[in-house]
């Protein structure tokens, strides 16, 4: 039996969050139907923030509202318990909430501390026990800061056994602007692996610097089976100078299909969600395997 | 001390063989010098081939008269006798040849067999040693063939140790469409190296489906420190359907110099010599590192 890596799609909030042509209700619910279709069964379906901050997100309860949750796993971003009411009430059972490797990035995001930033998540994780809501927690620039350089394990490592500990559903390590190289993925993903265990953790990869997948055979070597990634390549981060788009959910499982891990997704599928994700933003770059793996499947031959 | 990792720039022969747009022997020494000045101290120069069948090589002869060999490593490729009596009387030290994992790619490619190509490299070896020249045995469609679908690893192992016995002084391992992946280049490098040692093996990678990078990474840890790259990404194969371009020089020495690897080379200068190759050649796509490298290094930033 090929052993199982599960793939999160952040396409429809962190890589339409930032897009300039912002979709409708009814073309983001075309999205992730694509990619339930395509066999994912986590997806972020959108952010339960103010919608004059970030107005790609409005309806995100409309959202929520018309989706069936249970039958995947479909987060949603807040960033505080107002986020949380709003989500719960609009039927998310599984939020997810960001803590910082740096006080400038936490700073500059929203415009709190880390520690604060932190305070709300662990706030938010023990609200949720009694409701039964799962939380999500990622430390953006686990790697490196824009603004503060190269960012301390241990504040990585604390950060993610305070929130572990706290009962956080899993906490992802992301390298918010692409600067993370493969050696350094190995290194801090198997110090989290020994303290914490894999199950319990994700990695969220940018391909800024053409390191997105070897960062991701970097974490699988070091036993991490959970990643984000964003159909077509959508994405970017607003607030970190330099940052590109997420890694494409379709070169992720390509690669982890090709080494030999069941993804439980259909490949043709999946570019057919690409494709749409590429049509109704105008932006999306597709994945960088797209040109090459289209027409391979085309002529059934294995990957 | 770092560890140094050696890259062979092959934008010049690999790169450029197959633009649109020829370029002039002065603008190809120009690119030449380029990565010279950017310390690059292999340097793939030109191919003695039929300038009928390959017009953009047209002069290699020109080029290798004009530099001094010995200062660096400057490589010519070569397909028969004719060609190494060529490429010598011009003054090239180092040949390259290539020999083929499948038949299918060899017919295609050269018109012969793969063991037909391969007697003519061994013949050349052969050659070589009352001449003093080092002649490079790359080995084509190590991982996957276009035609013939993947290549055993047996074949692989057998061309590899036939071509060292004969006096080798470098076997490429060449993904030519870039369709291996990261655990197939860490199973195939390991065994090879088990056998051969790595001190004369290298890895030829194509980011065609994004996992240059990542394969790049995946023969490090199996020992490998020799590496093709190509400057600005030039290159693919005109007889390898879906094949992109090389890995970026810049992408890799990027990678290796952030891991911590010694390679000789000057960042800033080599972004010029990427710079200029967009410039002379009006396609190659650059690193996909450069949007984000360049400012960076701008601002005085380690890597």
């Amino acid at each position: 039996m090929p052993e199982r890596v599960y793939l999160n799609d952040v396409g429809p909030r962190d890589g339409l969050q930032n897009q300039p042509k912002h979709l409708s209700v009814e073309e983001r619910l075309e999205l992730i139907e694509a990619l339930r279709a395509a066999g994912l069964e986590q997806i972020e379906i959108g952010a339960f923030v103010s919608p004059k901050a970030v107005p790609a997100m409005a309806g995100s309860d409309q959202i929520a509202h018309a989706l069936k949750h249970g039958e995947a796993s479909y987060s949603a971003l807040i960033p505080n318990r107002r986020g949380y009411d709003l989500a719960t009430a609009a039927g998310v059972k599984t939020v997810a909430m960001v803590v910082y490797g740096s006080d400038a990035m936490a700073e500059k995001n929203v415009g709190m501390s880390s520690a604060e930033a932190e305070a709300a998540t662990l706030d938010m994780l023990l609200q949720s026990k009694s409701d039964g809501i799962e939380v999500i927690a990622t430390i953006a620039v686990a790697f490196v800061c824009p603004f503060a350089g190269p960012t301390d394990p241990a504040i990585v490592h604390g950060l993610a056994q305070r929130c572990l500990a706290a009962g956080a559903a899993r906490v992802v390590i992301a390298d918010t602007i692409g600067a993370a190289n493969p050696a350094q993925v190995t290194a801090l993903m198997e110090g989290l692996v020994e303290d914490n265990g894999a199950d319990k953790l994700a990695c969220h990869f940018h391909d800024t610097r053409a390191l997105g997948m070897a960062n991701v055979y970097a974490a699988l070597q070091a036993g991490i089976r959970h990643f984000d990634a964003s159909i077509g390549g959508l994405g970017g981060c607003p607030f970190a100078p330099g940052a590109s788009g997420n890694i494409a959910t379709e070169d992720a499982a390509m690669m982890l299909q090709s080494i030999g891990y069941d993804t439980g997704i259909d490949l043709n599928k999946l570019l057919a969600a690409s494709d749409l994700a590429e049509r109704l933003t105008g932006t999306a770059p597709g994945g960088r395997s797209k040109p090459w793996l289209g027409p391979y499947l085309d002529k059934g031959q294995v990957i």
